[in-house]
């Protein structure tokens, strides 16, 4: 495929993202500004690069014409949360959004994955106006606590480096990580109350 | 009205605002990936600040709680093309769009004002999602030439200055700008089409 | 050349563009929080596209390895004025800096160029701090009124469509245009004094 | 003090904490454009709120004035890094700038603070363009891991609401969380080397 018509094909994605972004930062600002706790603490976004695309059609022994109906995160936001339970906050705030459409919901938290990996997936189908009019896609938002999303990053890396094949002393040190995280996202949900109120606290005093 | 009030009314708008500039920018940024010219040269917006709500409530006699129904403006998109003839343009692509809908349109082109003042306006109905759920709001996008752009900003601030009562001598100096420009935009629409491919072959050349 | 020496060669200058706008959009910034009426209107920035460089080392018969050496305008910034009083605002502002060094300056106002192209130019010399340690390199700074920079784009589009050979109706049309905007020019300044004091008085009420 | 005051002796602040988040995201781009692992994972930057200034000053039993001469974190950027090793990378690229000279450093890794408080951070002068003319200030770098980075932000919100008092149970749960995170932080850097292969291949990939 041409680059001129890869563009073509992901530029709605990039939008969605760009959209998307624009929105839930939003979400954030407006917690702020009401002086209330707000359970996003970042949201980043990305389209899935060209390599990468390639990569998983091979992978998934599929057609570059299956790529949109297959592929889920060709748009993906993350959106990172200081506690555990903030996750079903964000959960329930996209569910209740009429901007988006649920598809599918994956919680990879209650079911961690054998590899350590957690997080909760959210696919939506989203609308966006293209030159050609209107056109709806899947975006696969993905939710998880700042512990998590340090282990994935890492994990991810390693991944690619070895493919299925990560050597056992490496497996073990990233599972001793990951027990590690369990650990602090525990300890941080205990104290989660009292923080809440404090951050309130400071917002509503800078808000004056 | 207390500051908080105004900011948790005033939010959306700022939203649909941020939404509208990202969308739009993307429009361009989209003809430009296809080698296409694009009929919109800039897009800026803003949300109309408290003092100017407060004196057009004032001037138009009406209370606080009329302003979202009345005031058409309290979010505003601008438009400027490079030729009058991408104004229809603009305003036909508006019309197509599914995300927003609309409600009226005021050609200021065809009928200037007394003052000069020539733009085309369109105000739509476009939707947000807030805190309390989804939310229905007026945008005005004004539509303009870079001259039509220059002239009402020079304007603007005389009006701002004099109220009601322009200096003679200085209405002159307006309406003798108004020629100029509309001099200007009849001799560049009359090369508007040399230039249109010559934009063209630019974009593609660059592309590949 | 490789496209990854490309890109080490202008990251530079591309960082030096990012820096500039960041410094002169604050500029405007600090006006506007003073009241003050602020002779910048618009600021924009480009790094030189790869097609381009070539063609002009083609034009100049320059080998690649004189490219930072020859080429002034690598790293372009565009200051857009509302008056053409501004202009040498502007100038003795960027002449007062410490932070760039005036290499050269081009008035291409009070001598105007055969094609009817108006701007002042000047070249600065500017250090960023790269990978390896500090380079000092070479920005053009362009400064113009609205009324130059609408008549210099699309000139630039046509001399790109035609080379040097725009026919004649076509140059009559741009020499109609550029008489206009200096009429309009003109007019402006003409109640140049009595606009700043409105922006003025608006920008104090709007900070109160 | 007037808000319009204060506007005027932050706004140099807010100018530097602009400049130098466009300089450390530009190293990052910088590395990734090279195929080279970055030390920086993420920068931000904040100038301090007038309600933490005026706090900071009344526990410090300062007066208005010595505020600039007194008070070295009012412009703050803090970069954050995935492994410890990252940190002296990071310090090491900040000493060997031009564009700031190193007034202090101070490491609260090595010597953790009785807290549990752990970063490095570095007190630079830098120097900005005003109205007035170029003006040199003090801004506080902080270098931190990911581990560090959340650990503080619980911290931070708890002293805000108790004060000097945190009650001794939450403490202690600050107190494990900061013990797992270093856990965490020195089984990550176990295997950093193979990471870093791993990105760096990845990077090179996604270049191609």
């Amino acid at each position: 495929m041409k680059i001129q018509l890869w563009r073509e094909m992901l530029d709605p994605y990039d939008l969605a993202v760009k959209e998307l972004i624009t929105k839930f930062e939003h979400l954030k600002y407006e917690h702020k500004a009401r002086g209330l706790y707000c359970p996003i603490e970042d949201v980043t976004g990305r389209v899935k690069s060209v390599s990468s695309i390639l990569d998983k059609l091979k992978k998934k022994n599929l057609e570059l014409e299956q790529m949109e109906q297959e592929l889920d995160d060709l748009a993906g936001i993350r959106i990172i949360c200081q506690f555990v339970e903030d996750i079903e906050k964000v959960v329930s705030i996209i569910r209740s959004r009429t901007d988006m459409t649920v598809r599918q919901e994956k919680d990879y938290i209650t079911n961690e994955k054998t590899s350590g990996y957690r997080s909760y997936h959210i696919i939506v189908d989203y609308q966006v106006q293209t030159l050609n009019g209107p056109k709806t896609l899947k975006v696969e938002i993905q939710i998880r606590t700042m512990g998590m999303n340090f282990w994935s990053t890492i994990e991810h890396s390693l991944q690619y480096k070895y493919k299925q094949n990560i050597p056992e002393h490496i497996r073990e040190k990233l599972s001793n990580a990951a027990d590690a995280i369990e650990v602090l996202d525990r300890e941080m949900s205990e104290v989660r109350n009292e923080i809440m109120d404090a951050q309130n606290a400071r917002q509503i005093q800078s808000n004056i």
